[in-house]
Protein backbone atom coordinates (compact mmCIF):
# COMPACT_ATOMS: atom_id res chain seq x y z
CA UNK A 1 0.00 0.00 0.00
CA UNK A 2 1.10 3.24 -0.64
CA UNK A 3 2.05 6.01 1.78
CA UNK A 4 -0.33 8.19 2.52
CA UNK A 5 -0.66 11.24 4.84
CA UNK A 6 -2.61 9.73 7.40
CA UNK A 7 0.63 7.24 7.67
CA UNK A 8 2.78 10.58 7.98
CA UNK A 9 0.45 12.04 10.48
CA UNK A 10 1.22 8.58 12.33
CA UNK A 11 4.70 8.49 12.03
CA UNK A 12 4.86 12.22 13.09
CA UNK A 13 6.60 13.20 9.65
CA UNK A 14 3.27 15.42 9.20
CA UNK A 15 2.25 17.64 12.20
CA UNK A 16 -1.62 17.62 13.52
CA UNK A 17 -3.52 18.87 16.03
CA UNK A 18 -3.55 15.19 18.06
CA UNK A 19 -6.49 14.02 20.78
CA UNK A 20 -5.85 10.52 21.15
CA UNK A 21 -3.70 7.73 20.99
CA UNK A 22 -2.99 4.19 22.06
CA UNK A 23 -1.62 1.05 20.56
CA UNK A 24 -3.44 0.81 17.65
CA UNK A 25 -5.53 4.06 17.49
CA UNK A 26 -4.84 7.51 16.04
CA UNK A 27 -7.29 10.60 16.15
CA UNK A 28 -6.68 14.35 15.78
CA UNK A 29 -8.75 17.01 13.82
CA UNK A 30 -9.64 17.37 10.09
CA UNK A 31 -7.92 20.29 8.99
CA UNK A 32 -10.86 20.68 6.63
CA UNK A 33 -13.60 20.58 9.55
CA UNK A 34 -17.36 20.39 8.72
CA UNK A 35 -18.00 22.05 11.98
CA UNK A 36 -15.97 22.58 15.00
CA UNK A 37 -14.66 19.65 16.31
CA UNK A 38 -14.87 17.22 13.66
CA UNK A 39 -12.09 14.67 14.30
CA UNK A 40 -10.38 11.74 12.38
CA UNK A 41 -10.04 8.21 13.93
CA UNK A 42 -7.76 5.83 12.08
CA UNK A 43 -6.39 2.66 12.77
CA UNK A 44 -1.77 2.46 12.95
CA UNK A 45 -2.57 -0.07 10.60
CA UNK A 46 -2.51 0.48 7.16
CA UNK A 47 -5.28 -0.52 5.18
CA UNK A 48 -7.32 1.30 2.26
CA UNK A 49 -10.92 0.11 3.04
CA UNK A 50 -12.49 -1.29 6.53
CA UNK A 51 -13.34 -4.17 4.32
CA UNK A 52 -9.54 -4.94 4.33
CA UNK A 53 -8.76 -4.07 8.03
CA UNK A 54 -8.30 -6.88 10.57
CA UNK A 55 -10.73 -7.39 13.13
CA UNK A 56 -8.49 -6.82 15.94
CA UNK A 57 -7.97 -2.95 14.43
CA UNK A 58 -11.71 -2.96 13.79
CA UNK A 59 -12.34 -3.31 17.24
CA UNK A 60 -9.69 -1.25 18.89
CA UNK A 61 -11.87 2.22 16.52
CA UNK A 62 -15.15 0.82 17.58
CA UNK A 63 -13.98 0.68 21.61
CA UNK A 64 -12.77 4.45 21.35
CA UNK A 65 -15.65 5.58 19.51
CA UNK A 66 -18.18 6.46 22.04
CA UNK A 67 -15.51 7.70 25.00
CA UNK A 68 -14.19 10.09 21.74
CA UNK A 69 -17.30 10.94 21.23
CA UNK A 70 -17.92 12.34 24.67
CA UNK A 71 -15.18 14.16 24.78
CA UNK A 72 -15.92 15.48 21.28
CA UNK A 73 -19.14 16.69 22.85
CA UNK A 74 -18.20 18.38 25.84
CA UNK A 75 -15.25 20.16 24.19
CA UNK A 76 -17.64 22.08 22.09
CA UNK A 77 -21.17 21.93 23.41
CA UNK A 78 -22.77 19.98 20.55
CA UNK A 79 -25.19 17.93 21.02
CA UNK A 80 -25.81 15.80 18.29
CA UNK A 81 -23.33 14.39 15.93
CA UNK A 82 -22.43 12.01 12.43
CA UNK A 83 -20.11 9.41 12.16
CA UNK A 84 -19.16 8.31 9.03
CA UNK A 85 -17.07 6.22 6.94
CA UNK A 86 -16.15 6.33 3.10
CA UNK A 87 -14.58 3.33 1.52
CA UNK A 88 -13.27 4.01 -1.86
CA UNK A 89 -13.58 7.14 -4.18
CA UNK A 90 -17.31 6.82 -5.53
CA UNK A 91 -18.63 6.68 -2.18
CA UNK A 92 -16.27 10.14 -1.47
CA UNK A 93 -12.93 9.09 0.16
CA UNK A 94 -10.15 10.96 -0.49
CA UNK A 95 -7.30 9.82 1.46
CA UNK A 96 -6.58 6.01 0.99
CA UNK A 97 -6.08 4.82 4.48
CA UNK A 98 -9.26 4.01 7.05
CA UNK A 99 -10.84 6.69 8.61
CA UNK A 100 -14.04 7.51 10.84
CA UNK A 101 -14.90 11.08 10.55
CA UNK A 102 -16.66 12.20 14.10
CA UNK A 103 -18.49 15.41 13.20
CA UNK A 104 -20.65 17.37 15.86
CA UNK A 105 -23.80 18.50 14.58
CA UNK A 106 -25.48 22.49 15.91
CA UNK A 107 -28.67 22.13 15.72
CA UNK A 108 -29.55 25.76 16.69
CA UNK A 109 -27.11 27.06 14.41
CA UNK A 110 -28.52 27.83 11.11
CA UNK A 111 -24.95 28.52 9.24
CA UNK A 112 -25.10 24.60 7.32
CA UNK A 113 -22.10 23.51 9.09
CA UNK A 114 -21.57 19.63 9.41
CA UNK A 115 -22.30 16.97 7.48
CA UNK A 116 -24.60 17.00 4.75
CA UNK A 117 -27.34 13.80 3.89
CA UNK A 118 -28.85 13.15 0.68
CA UNK A 119 -31.37 10.24 1.75
CA UNK A 120 -33.07 8.40 -1.63
CA UNK A 121 -34.61 5.56 0.57
CA UNK A 122 -36.24 3.36 -1.16
CA UNK A 123 -38.26 0.34 -0.53
CA UNK A 124 -37.38 -2.89 0.57
CA UNK A 125 -39.59 -5.70 -1.10
CA UNK A 126 -40.09 -9.06 0.77
CA UNK A 127 -39.35 -11.79 -1.64
CA UNK A 128 -36.19 -9.76 -2.97
CA UNK A 129 -35.24 -8.88 0.99
CA UNK A 130 -34.96 -12.62 1.63
CA UNK A 131 -33.15 -13.67 -1.34
CA UNK A 132 -30.27 -10.58 -0.50
CA UNK A 133 -30.62 -11.37 3.15
CA UNK A 134 -29.68 -15.04 2.34
CA UNK A 135 -27.00 -14.18 0.32
CA UNK A 136 -25.21 -11.87 2.65
CA UNK A 137 -25.55 -14.55 5.53
CA UNK A 138 -24.39 -16.75 2.84
CA UNK A 139 -21.29 -14.69 1.87
CA UNK A 140 -20.42 -14.16 5.95
CA UNK A 141 -20.52 -17.77 6.39
CA UNK A 142 -17.88 -18.15 3.30
CA UNK A 143 -15.46 -16.07 4.69
CA UNK B 1 -34.59 3.93 27.54
CA UNK B 2 -38.19 3.79 26.15
CA UNK B 3 -38.39 0.44 23.63
CA UNK B 4 -37.87 0.88 19.99
CA UNK B 5 -38.78 -0.52 17.00
CA UNK B 6 -34.95 -2.19 17.01
CA UNK B 7 -35.34 -4.05 20.41
CA UNK B 8 -38.60 -5.58 19.22
CA UNK B 9 -36.22 -6.46 16.59
CA UNK B 10 -33.69 -8.12 18.28
CA UNK B 11 -36.00 -9.69 20.49
CA UNK B 12 -38.20 -11.74 17.58
CA UNK B 13 -41.33 -9.62 18.05
CA UNK B 14 -41.36 -8.01 14.84
CA UNK B 15 -39.84 -9.71 11.62
CA UNK B 16 -36.53 -8.81 9.73
CA UNK B 17 -34.39 -9.73 7.10
CA UNK B 18 -31.69 -10.79 9.57
CA UNK B 19 -27.81 -11.27 8.35
CA UNK B 20 -25.73 -11.55 11.21
CA UNK B 21 -26.24 -12.81 14.96
CA UNK B 22 -24.03 -12.80 17.78
CA UNK B 23 -24.00 -12.38 21.86
CA UNK B 24 -23.65 -8.26 21.68
CA UNK B 25 -24.35 -7.42 17.65
CA UNK B 26 -27.37 -8.28 15.39
CA UNK B 27 -27.28 -7.18 11.68
CA UNK B 28 -30.29 -7.06 9.21
CA UNK B 29 -32.01 -5.50 5.81
CA UNK B 30 -32.88 -1.58 6.00
CA UNK B 31 -36.27 -2.30 5.24
CA UNK B 32 -36.23 1.56 3.29
CA UNK B 33 -33.00 1.01 1.78
CA UNK B 34 -30.57 3.64 -0.07
CA UNK B 35 -29.15 1.25 -1.90
CA UNK B 36 -29.22 -2.37 -2.25
CA UNK B 37 -27.57 -4.19 0.66
CA UNK B 38 -27.88 -1.12 2.60
CA UNK B 39 -27.49 -2.82 6.34
CA UNK B 40 -27.99 -2.02 9.88
CA UNK B 41 -25.52 -2.86 12.49
CA UNK B 42 -26.57 -2.53 16.16
CA UNK B 43 -25.60 -3.99 19.59
CA UNK B 44 -28.18 -5.75 21.42
CA UNK B 45 -27.25 -3.38 24.72
CA UNK B 46 -29.93 -0.81 23.82
CA UNK B 47 -28.24 2.89 24.06
CA UNK B 48 -30.04 5.98 22.24
CA UNK B 49 -26.56 7.40 21.06
CA UNK B 50 -22.91 5.88 20.87
CA UNK B 51 -21.76 8.14 23.60
CA UNK B 52 -24.09 6.18 25.47
CA UNK B 53 -22.67 2.75 24.45
CA UNK B 54 -20.54 0.88 26.46
CA UNK B 55 -17.06 0.11 25.31
CA UNK B 56 -17.80 -3.25 24.90
CA UNK B 57 -20.82 -3.76 22.97
CA UNK B 58 -18.77 -0.22 20.49
CA UNK B 59 -15.74 -2.92 20.21
CA UNK B 60 -18.15 -6.07 19.12
CA UNK B 61 -20.16 -3.71 16.47
CA UNK B 62 -16.62 -2.27 15.06
CA UNK B 63 -15.27 -5.64 14.96
CA UNK B 64 -17.74 -7.56 12.76
CA UNK B 65 -18.11 -3.98 10.28
CA UNK B 66 -15.05 -5.51 8.03
CA UNK B 67 -16.35 -8.90 7.62
CA UNK B 68 -20.03 -7.77 7.44
CA UNK B 69 -18.58 -4.76 5.00
CA UNK B 70 -16.92 -7.85 2.83
CA UNK B 71 -20.25 -9.65 2.61
CA UNK B 72 -22.17 -6.91 1.59
CA UNK B 73 -19.71 -6.24 -1.06
CA UNK B 74 -20.05 -10.00 -2.08
CA UNK B 75 -23.20 -10.30 -2.63
CA UNK B 76 -23.78 -6.98 -4.11
CA UNK B 77 -21.21 -6.82 -6.35
CA UNK B 78 -20.54 -3.26 -5.17
CA UNK B 79 -17.08 -1.84 -4.79
CA UNK B 80 -17.61 1.59 -2.58
CA UNK B 81 -19.46 1.90 0.33
CA UNK B 82 -20.54 4.86 2.88
CA UNK B 83 -20.38 3.49 7.04
CA UNK B 84 -22.78 6.17 8.99
CA UNK B 85 -23.98 6.36 12.18
CA UNK B 86 -26.04 9.49 13.40
CA UNK B 87 -26.24 10.77 16.94
CA UNK B 88 -29.50 12.77 17.46
CA UNK B 89 -32.44 13.76 15.68
CA UNK B 90 -30.27 17.00 14.79
CA UNK B 91 -27.84 14.39 12.83
CA UNK B 92 -30.41 12.93 10.89
CA UNK B 93 -31.33 10.13 14.06
CA UNK B 94 -34.81 8.25 13.34
CA UNK B 95 -34.61 5.02 15.65
CA UNK B 96 -33.70 6.12 19.08
CA UNK B 97 -30.61 3.25 19.42
CA UNK B 98 -27.81 2.76 18.21
CA UNK B 99 -27.08 2.06 14.75
CA UNK B 100 -24.10 1.42 12.07
CA UNK B 101 -25.68 1.69 8.22
CA UNK B 102 -23.11 0.06 5.76
CA UNK B 103 -24.69 1.62 2.40
CA UNK B 104 -23.49 0.64 -1.34
CA UNK B 105 -22.60 3.26 -3.22
CA UNK B 106 -22.89 1.53 -6.89
CA UNK B 107 -20.74 3.86 -9.34
CA UNK B 108 -21.50 2.77 -12.57
CA UNK B 109 -25.15 3.58 -11.80
CA UNK B 110 -26.43 7.18 -12.52
CA UNK B 111 -29.62 6.28 -10.71
CA UNK B 112 -28.42 8.48 -7.64
CA UNK B 113 -28.90 5.83 -5.37
CA UNK B 114 -26.64 5.04 -2.26
CA UNK B 115 -25.98 8.06 0.63
CA UNK B 116 -25.97 11.40 -0.59
CA UNK B 117 -23.13 13.69 1.13
CA UNK B 118 -22.77 16.99 1.49
CA UNK B 119 -19.35 18.12 2.46
CA UNK B 120 -19.29 22.11 3.52
CA UNK B 121 -15.41 22.37 4.73
CA UNK B 122 -13.96 25.32 6.17
CA UNK B 123 -10.91 25.63 6.93
CA UNK B 124 -8.52 24.97 11.05
CA UNK B 125 -6.78 28.22 11.98
CA UNK B 126 -3.96 27.05 13.31
CA UNK B 127 -4.24 28.59 16.90
CA UNK B 128 -7.98 27.91 17.21
CA UNK B 129 -6.74 24.38 16.32
CA UNK B 130 -4.33 23.73 18.77
CA UNK B 131 -6.84 24.82 21.40
CA UNK B 132 -9.64 22.56 20.42
CA UNK B 133 -7.41 19.81 20.12
CA UNK B 134 -6.41 20.47 23.78
CA UNK B 135 -9.79 21.03 24.79
CA UNK B 136 -10.55 17.63 23.47
CA UNK B 137 -7.84 15.77 25.10
CA UNK B 138 -8.45 17.54 28.23
CA UNK B 139 -11.97 16.32 27.67
CA UNK B 140 -10.93 12.57 27.36
CA UNK B 141 -8.88 12.97 30.52
CA UNK B 142 -11.42 13.60 32.40
CA UNK B 143 -13.04 11.16 31.23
Amino acid sequence: MAKTIFSKIIAGEIPCHKVYEDDKVFAFLDIDPLSKGHILVIPKEPAETIDQLSDDSAAALGRVLPRLSRAVLKATSATAFNILQNNGSAAHQVVMHVHFHIIPKFAESADGSGLGIGWPAGTLENEAGERLAADIAAALDAG
